[in-house]
């Protein structure tokens, strides 16, 4: 793989998704490889297709844990396959909002599931595809649910409880205390512009060398 | 689980799921507990949207093999959490059209995927589950083709080739072969009334005691 695959996560609300663009729209005027933005799941046409099933709200059709874990994993595999791989291999730097980390933190600390199992439907789906960095927006879940209540009518996953995302909170922070070289902790809290300018150092310096 | 799981498999076209509604008729005036009958992909709400985004015909939108690997175990999860082991702890006798032998004869053997994968999936996904007798309609496969081309446009898996379909029947075979006192051979060629018959004769032994 030549390319780039750089990853953002973090709570609902934390503003990985608006940074995401900010630094896409940044990185085109650095660099001439293309610069491209997707995101898990829905980052193919099968993909929002799952993306839709699996984030509308359900009565008495609620997807069972490991029936979602998988559909998570189906979107992924189908992601890398279709997407991410033949990208990097035309050299393409990728920013992905939410990949295997998501399903670690949400699925393992968050709704407490078998850590071991996600981490071997993570293996099957990416097939050993890993980021080369992960920017991860680290943020209170009261000040991410305060943000995302603004937006209008939460989804299923942003009605979860508050202590939910304590422990997707948890989750990332002991992922990132795993992997301190490739997972970078960003303070969420941050004025976005703030934000914005850190983010372009870390990925000047993910670069090897100064692009402007 | 006190209940009885009855699998019914085969090729396209060997009329198992004629066979599987004439058995339900039949044992629901031999036995009081309830018979129910369902079927993979599509046993449960989810599963008839997996079900509709595996079936159709697709462009550039083709489903990578892993990702329709893991769809399939999806809808399987949510059909083992939510319908077969609910209805099994019940008592219900339940008639399956499709199940894990499915998985392992059409992407296995079929597809040739790895079959090792596909094993540790339904393991995943059953959380064990396995059917207490497995009815396997046997058929040439040019026979099955013909009489699915009568009855109107043929779905993906109904149009893959000929070789195909030949190599999912040897994986029944060897499946059968592995597993011959759960996994029942039926000749799918005999007449309708002549099977119905003889599949009368194995639940009724499969039961442990005449019914009538």
């Amino acid at each position: 793989m030549v390319g780039q695959l750089i990853v953002f996560e973090g709570i609902e609300g934390a503003g990985k998704t608006t940074q995401l663009q900010r630094a896409a729209a940044w990185l085109r005027s650095q660099v001439t490889v293309p610069v491209l933005t997707t995101r898990e799941p829905g980052g193919t046409l099968l993909g929002q297709e799952l993306r839709h099933l699996l984030l509308k709200v359900r009565g008495e059709d609620e997807i069972a844990p490991r029936s979602e874990l998988l559909l998570y994993a189906s979107d992924r595999a189908q992601h890398v396959e279709q997407y991410l791989k033949p990208n990097l291999a035309q050299g393409a730097m990728i920013l992905c909002d939410r990949y295997t980390h998501s399903t670690l933190a949400y699925q393992g600390y968050g709704r407490q599931l078998d850590v071991g199992l996600i981490r071997q439907l993570n293996a099957i789906a990416t097939g050993g595809l890993q980021p080369d960095l992960t920017l991860w927006f680290d943020l209170p879940p009261e000040v991410g649910l305060q943000r995302i209540q603004q937006r209008g009518e939460p989804n299923r996953l942003e009605r979860e409880a508050l202590a939910f995302h304590e422990r997707v909170r948890q989750g990332y922070r002991a992922l990132a205390a795993q992997d301190s070289e490739r997972m970078i902790r960003l303070d969420a809290e941050a004025p976005p512009d703030e934000l914005e300018q850190e983010i372009q150092k870390i990925l000047q310096k993910s670069l090897g060398q100064p692009l402007s």
